[in-house]
C-alpha cells in the first residue's frame, strides 16, 4: 500500500492528525530506567503503548539514537510499532542528503534495514539524490520546504523571481519530484503564512509540521492555514513535550495526557475551520 | 589544534592534496574478505595502511556503514587511522542537516562518538543549524557548497540577485558563518568552472573536492581553477577509483598505485600551475 493511503487510514483510524517524535535525550529519560538492559528502547516501547491509539505516525529521529551509540535500540523501536501496531506507519527522521551511490546506501538502511515507511529527506542536491528514495513507489519520501527553527530564514527565504527558495522546493516537489506519488513535505508550525503558501501550491499533498509543543508553533494556526478542505492533510509532530510531559514511574502516562491534550486541541481546530 | 592547521601540515608531511574516500561497498569488497570477522574493518585498514603516505586526509562516507549495519566497524576504522596515524586527519561524510537541539546530538556523534576531525554539513537549514558544529573550534565544518552531481543544478542553480545559490551559500560561510576559522567548503571537480567562482568568493578557505575518478572529475581543471597561491587550498577526493582498483587479494596494492598516480597527477598539475 502508498504511504500516503497508510496515512489516510491512520487520520481516520485514531481521528488523529497528531504525530509523536520519538527524541530519546539519554539526559532526559526518567532515572529508573538507567538499570534496564535498553533503556532506550523501554522508553521508547512505553511511549509508542502509550499513546498509540492517539496518533496518525510515528517518528524516530535518528540522530538521538545514533549519538548514544543506540541504533541497535532504534531497530527494537521501529521492529516493536511494526508488530504490535502495524497501522501507525514510522516515519525516520534522518534528513538525508547525498549523492546517488551513496543515497542508494542510505535508501538501504531506511527502507531496508530499518523497515520504516517513509524518511525525511533533503532537496539542496537536486533530483538525482531523491532518486534512490522515490523509487519506492509504496515509501514517503518527506522533503524539507520550510524547517521550524529560526535560521531557516538564511537560506530558505532566499528570492528569484519573486518566489522565495521554499517557494520554489514546493513547487519542484509538487511538479518535478511526485511522478510516483509518495512525495510529502517538511514546513514549520512555527511559520503558519509560509504553510498557507505552500498548502496553496502543493494541493492536497501531505505535510509534516514539527515545531508544536516545545518550539512554540501554535496549533490553531496550523490548522486554519495548512489543513485541507478535509480536515486532513497534516502530520503534526510533537517530541520534547510529550516525551518529557513527565519524568517519574508515571512517565507514560504523563505523555499519553499530553498527547490526548494535543490531538484533542487539533480536533477542536479542525472542526472549527468546517 | 585547528583543523585548517591540521590540513596544512598533512598537505606538506605528504606532498599531497589527496583524499581517500571509504566508501565500502559490501558487494564490492574483495570475496576472500567475506569470511573475516569484521570485512569492512579489515578492508579499509589495508586500503589506510597502503595509501597512509599519499594522501592529506581520509574521508569515510558513513551511509556505507550503516547500509551494512556496521557502525562498529566505522567506529574501529576511525579509531585505527588516529592511533596509527595521528598526523593524517579524518573527514566525517555525513551531510547532516537538522535543527539545533538535533544539530547536538549528530555533533555528539561526529567528534564525541566517533572522534571525527571534521564533518560534512548542508546548509539548507540556515546558520542556527550550524552552530552546534561550528562551537568545535578545533574541528572542520565543511559546508556543502557546489555538489558534484549532475542534479547539483536543479536547486543550487537557483539565482538571484545575479548570483547564484551556491555562489550565496560560498558568500554567507565566507563571510558570516567564520568566525572560529573553522569552515570549508565541498565543490564537486565536475564543476570546474564553479570551483573557479567559489575560489574567488572564498579566499584561501580550504575547499574538498569530490568527483575526480568514478565521477570523471579532471584533475588538471581542479588545480587549475581551485588551487590557491600557495599551490594548495584542496582536498581532492577520490574513492572508488582507489577502492576498487583491484579486488583479488592484492587488492590494497591496485589501491596504493592507483592513489599515487592520481597523487602524482596532482602534483605535476600543481608545478605546472607557479
Amino acid at each position: 500500500m502508498k504511504f500516503v493511503q497508510r496515512l489516510e487510514r491512520a487520520w481516520s483510524a485514531g481521528d488523529s492528525l497528531l504525530c509523536v517524535g520519538l527524541d530519546p535525550d539519554p539526559a532526559r529519560l526518567p532515572k529508573h530506567l538507567a538499570g534496564a538492559d535498553h533503556p532506550i528502547f523501554e522508553f521508547g516501547r512505553a511511549i509508542v503503548d502509550a499513546t498509540a491509539d492517539l496518533v496518525c505516525a510515528f517518528k524516530p529521529q535518528i540522530a538521538y539514537y545514533a549519538a548514544a551509540r543506540a541504533e541497535d535500540q532504534l531497530e527494537m523501536t521501529i521492529a516493536y510499532i511494526r508488530q504490535r501496531h502495524p497501522a501507525i506507519p514510522v516515519i525516520l527522521d534522518a534528513k538525508r542528503g547525498d549523492v546517488g551511490s551513496t543515497a542508494e546506501m542510505y535508501a538501504r538502511e531506511a527502507f531496508g534495514r530499518y523497515q520504516a515507511d517513509a524518511l525525511t529527506v533533503n532537496p539542496y542536491l537536486g533530483l538525482d539524490s531523491l532518486e534512490p528514495y522515490l523509487k519506492f513507489a509504496d515509501k514517503g519520501v518527506i522533503v524539507l520546504c520550510r524547517t521550524s527553527n529560526p535560521g531557516a530564514r538564511d537560506v530558505q527565504d532566499i528570492e528569484s523571481g519573486g518566489r522565495k527558495l521554499y517557494e520554489i522546493i514546493a513547487e519542484k516537489a509538487a511538479r518535478d519530484w511526485n511522478a510516483n506519488g509518495n512525495v510529502l513535505l517538511v514546513v514549520g508550525a512555527t511559520y503558519p503564512a509560509e504553510l498557507a503558501q505552500i498548502r496553496a501550491i502543493v494541493g492536497d499533498m501531505p505535510i509534516l509540521v514539527p515545531g508544536v509543543g516545545a518550539q512554540g508553533g501554535d496549533v490553531a494556526a496550523v490548522i486554519a492555514n495548512g489543513a485541507t478542505a478535509e480536515g486532513t492533510g497534516l502530520i503534526i509532530s510533537t517530541s520534547r513535550a510529550v516525551l518529557y510531559a513527565g519524568n517519574g514511574e508515571d512517565y507514560a502516562e504523563a505523555a499519553r495526557s499530553a498527547a490526548q491534550k494535543l490531538r484533542d486541541e487539533i480536533n477542536l481546530c479542525r472542526k472549527a475551520g468546517r
